[in-house]
């Protein structure tokens, strides 16, 4: 095992003490660096992110509060602030958007992390349709935007309370459909179990869930299969 | 308070050991008498049902399965059996059927919730529209059926897995919808939560739920509301 | 499906980027717009209910804390605040008041989450019998207040800590109650879980629950009750 | 700490291999010997029995099932057996029975729960008036027996279900109330969790609680309170 | 009913609004009032606690932050406070204590909520040995008390973590224990539901539980044990 | 709106009593029909069979047990069972197999989940490579197959017990993960929450969840991306 | 990348198609190989039991049932079964048994899971003092086995029910102890939550704990700290 | 069982009020003593570490806030604070560090518990290897540390979300391994049951856990175990 790892080893990264950057990751995935910056200080964030900044553009940081973000901004001015998604992107760049991916939204009060996936998206270099208050009280509003979410190659669907919109997506469309419970509701919601239980007990078969408020992990799958459908060398 | 309690006392009921037979709750609640038969005794069944029989009709017998019922039904013959629904009507006489109550169900493994809200509506004089397998994944046979919903004076819906369905019909008429959560489903759908969880966070407004596979209490209350529309003295 | 989607376009909504207004849902429902406040900004409350205040009277904010109504009525000035029920009235209306609807609360505590059900109930046009404190452990209270009770088309039963109010209530009246657990109390009570269960369990038939607090969907949800004994046309 | 050990060994004790049996148990708390007998094996049960009969009279089996039972007396015949309660008495000897414990029940299917608290203070010397079948739903049953349970110096509440039983008779009188909640239920009663959660948080104030289903343990805490109000010597 | 109805009514109790005070209460139990004052307003505890003072003495107020007390006091000066148990007796009189109530406690965090089941039995008329932080990981220092122990009517057990205290103690006394979990801990003890769930499954048999953090409940129960063995006319 | 539902319900489908089938749900979403046969009764498989196949072959029945598979095949004798899936294929009819799915899985316990994703996915027209018994106890044996794995347009994990198999493999590939928890394991693996919550939780980014031993969702949705790789009108 | 994988490759494991046996494991962990057993078929055991009887003795085969036994005996002679632990050894070869383990069970019924424990480290070569039935409810009968316990390298304390015994121990001794929670128990033990929370939250400092009846779990452990002991180079 | 009290009686330690001090347990565990701070009072604590401190040196007090140590500090001047660990150390002294013990950690968020381990470990005399930010996301990272891993007597593997970490070293190590899951997460990972769950549930052998957060109990465990290799009179 030792020759093993002694290989492994060689595999590029950087140690800078309360961090291990894995440079390899984004030749391994073909993503750009992402950093999930809750329960991180404002020292550490700037840290990592300056060394990704080296080899790395539209390097994003997740769950930033605008506090967080003005004080990052003051010791690395190179970035962008999404205020409703809560992402900052350091050393934006110009990326070209291709495909299609559409973002269905219950309510009002789940947009912030419709928001997230929708910049994720974005700034991973894809085409994101916002289908937002479509939720199933008032179905026919979800109707008028169909043609909208059945041209894309893939849905993702926030909702929060019962999260009924994704079985009812799922049920319309032909594509992928990923589920994200929010922690919108009160009571016996709880804090998001009702309408993460509800997507993984989707009767709709084409249904797969991220984590409550996991905005960002639908956008980065999205992008995922949205590339598959771009990549002339995928067979 | 001894004299109140003497007053109390002077209540109908009948003690006849294992049970004490409340006959003043026909009389209170209008409805005939009802007796759940899961984890009770043949012997302890037939006992309750004979002094019932002597003071009242179609006394309904819940959660009766049919080695259970024919066993029952050796000692007390003038009974009938309702297989799907396992609903045992003793001493049944005509009744007739007013008003209108939709019963909505999602998918065929979920019929013999719907159905022991069905039998029970009927039983207690209610005509009854079953509109059955109509789940939020082919949404296209809900709206089919709308006619026959938007008829009725109230709306029961029987779903498992995500429950969606309740949302769905709550959003679409305008008279009260009572959720029954069914245990169909596995993994995640613990037994029936999911769809419990869902319909009490449904976005939908008019929506009240009722215990999991509780289909009879759902069809009782239902004929509670149902009997105000008809009730020319209620105002 | 394209010309059946083509004709559910043609439904009365409005889009105003964050939120797509139901016109439609009031004809459909018979009952005011109503707009749920918690995790919505000022400016998204107050754009809603301009647009809807344009086709509608008496707009119903729940979840309304006392320095958002007061951010709100500074750009919306005609408007009500019922600080207890935490409900705001946009548009306030004479409406009259028919029926009769009894709210039950168990302890002091509970009130706010019965004073919601109360006023929803009352700006929806129904006469509410208010009968609060009566919890329990000194029944005698409950008794007292009976005739108001038996005399209601539909009894809502607020009670947290153990719920059990709403299975002696469902056991004294004949017509539907609704039960609205609350958070009220500690430890084992789970922020409302004890007495969602409890309710859910309730061992008198014509009891249905609404979510944990839920004080508005219990009076929406009773009006529609009430308004069926109203219906002449109903039948 | 080794001398005090040393103290300890000499406490009577017996080591028959799979168990350690604690002769000192019944001097210390001056009740009879118990065994749980679920989970063990007749072998177990029978070994044990032999050498606690060699020193005790009236030596408690729980949990016991016919077929068991039937095993057990085959090689150990000097015993008893109470069917409903499923408990078993080694070398069963006449005990005169003092002071009042009421056992109030909520519904027929509680009593073998409710049994197993009876048959428990009844070996152990007490009087137990059995009030069965007063579940909540017609509450003036209960108040009829109101007599009985106000002379006990202890009440036992047995309920499944909802459990509301317990704060009803919490309310009404002046003695220690202990609750046991039962398994009895469907769904949303979770094996007993939405009884023992009632209970737990019950708005009277003299109400402890026990494990679900443990009649035992009620009857045996009800015995050692009924033994306080006996025992001229405790001040 | 009605006749039943009508006494009932006549049991003394008083409508200050949001309020009924129960004063059969305290005739009916033997003990003082007591106001939960957690969730109502100081103008409410006032109000409850002026009408009360009107007939009865040493009027116990639970769960009163100090801040709450002190608005309290400038508006209803006969009174006192325990800081550590967070009560406040209102109308303090001089009270004989008689009998013997052990308050056994596990860690210095728990004291808190034993410090409340001490100060309500000694309000309320008892004797009260306590015996503070004697955790089972050092089980030596509750040997040294196990004299206090052993003398009492009844013992009440106060632990949070793991809960193991209330089941060796109930291994060494023959008094009713009565267990009291508390929120101390961190992590998977859940606020308290890991000792809840110790105590409920406490291998000792002569242990009852009451709610998390319920040092009230305890005392109170503890007093209408320990009441029982002092009350002569008791057999 | 009745003008939309009017179109709505010329969309095909056919009512057989206990089920509606939808025959246009195969049109609108590309696959062959499925039916969920757990908790259907043998006449209403062959029922709603016989009538899918007059327009549809490779019919698929998931969850059937053999005895269950054996008394239908006696009615509908056009069929072939997959033990270990557990997958019934009706009208079998030869499917070419395009593109590249991986099917990974922890252990020997967790192939009859991995075989239903596996068989789910052949059958509706994938080329499928499994990659078994890799758990991550045993790392080595994963990083083996992983060309095969780095070949796939999309990977499906299957893992029970603690499911860190799923965040591995989502660490080493830049296609989208499919995360299947199954119920292997015992006590506080909880029937397979621990799994699923692993995988909800997975520290890589691009993978997302379907329900406890959903196999079935996993091969549909593998399908539905991989077939997004094959389109050529995709873009 | 590509060379470190081609290097972790050439490590020993043999694919049998439904299992990677891992030959390296016994290296690198020291210890014999294990087969867990449950959720695996007769042939399934065998097959891997032949492969690996090339070249290990001892091989442990976990939770294997008495029929299981019997079928596998028939096929692979050179085997013993240790009926309580529910164990198997194949190829069973003498060890020499060093050092100290101390197995503390609570009651009799958690003796299975006590003796997986007790066998599993036996097998893997290691003394084991067996001290049963010393639960907290008699704590002499622990105390009068303290010398064996404290001349331990690691205890073992397996109990179910409240599992107070864990903290008990670890109070008293100075080595580390595994806690095993069992599922022995009834009502809210929650088939061995109670017993893990108690662990998990223990009081005493010393104590780790394994999955609820992972008996073989805690032998493993307790043999890898052995060992410690044992190993001179260790340093 | 006087005498043997008596004896126990004598055990040293000492009554404060509001603390029993147990000098007794230094002595028998061979460890310095530890105060857990959280919930007590900077009265309390400085209280309790002065009487300490006249026999102790290198106490360790957890769960230390910087505000708290602050206040500390002024009144108990011979310490020192580690921020990170949110540990004080009160009357440090040197100690010679030995032995061999790794703390592997899984994301920057989760070095505060890392570092209570490791100090708790390093102020108990052990010599400590910090192996962070290696999860499993970019396994190669862990790979390159293998070696210090490999030379430990024992492993701390702290990891929050779903806590893979744990079973990935507990394949590479032969040494025993204890899992900390963390409360760092969000949504799904409910506080840290996630990673608790998946640790409990390892497939690999030799891992036990400790409470969520618990970096000073692994700390404290490990220590315990890589003592028992130093101790050259253990065998």
């Amino acid at each position: 095992m030792a020759s093993a790892l002694a290989q492994l080893r060689k595999l590029p990264y950087e140690d800078i003490g309360f961090a291990k950057i894995d440079h390899h990751r984004s030749l391994r995935t073909g993503v750009p660096e992402v950093i999930y910056c809750e329960g991180k200080s404002v020292a550490q964030i700037v840290g990592i992110t300056k060394r990704m900044a080296e080899n790395h553009n539209n390097i994003l940081g997740t769950r930033v509060e605008r506090e967080i973000f003005d004080a990052i901004a003051q010791q690395f001015e190179d970035c962008e602030y999404y205020g409703e998604a809560k992402i900052a992107v350091f050393k934006p760049r110009p990326v070209s958007r291709n495909g299609h991916i559409a973002v269905v939204c219950a309510g009002t009060s789940d947009i912030p992390v419709a928001e997230e996936a929708c910049v994720t998206a974005e700034v991973l270099g894809n085409n994101v349709a916002r289908i937002f208050d479509v939720g199933v009280a008032g179905i026919h509003r979800l109707f008028d935007s169909s043609d909208e979410i059945l041209r894309a190659n893939v849905a993702v669907v926030v909702a929060g309370m019962e999260g009924a919109l994704a079985s009812v997506v799922g049920g319309l469309v032909s594509c992928p459909v990923i589920g994200v419970p929010t922690s919108v509701g009160y009571g016996a919601s709880f804090g998001g179990i009702s309408a993460l239980l509800s997507m993984l007990n989707s009767c709709a078969s084409g249904v797969s869930v991220v984590n409550i408020d996991n905005g960002f992990g639908a956008g980065y799958q999205a992008n995922l299969i949205n590339k598959i459908a771009l990549d002339k060398d995928r067979r």
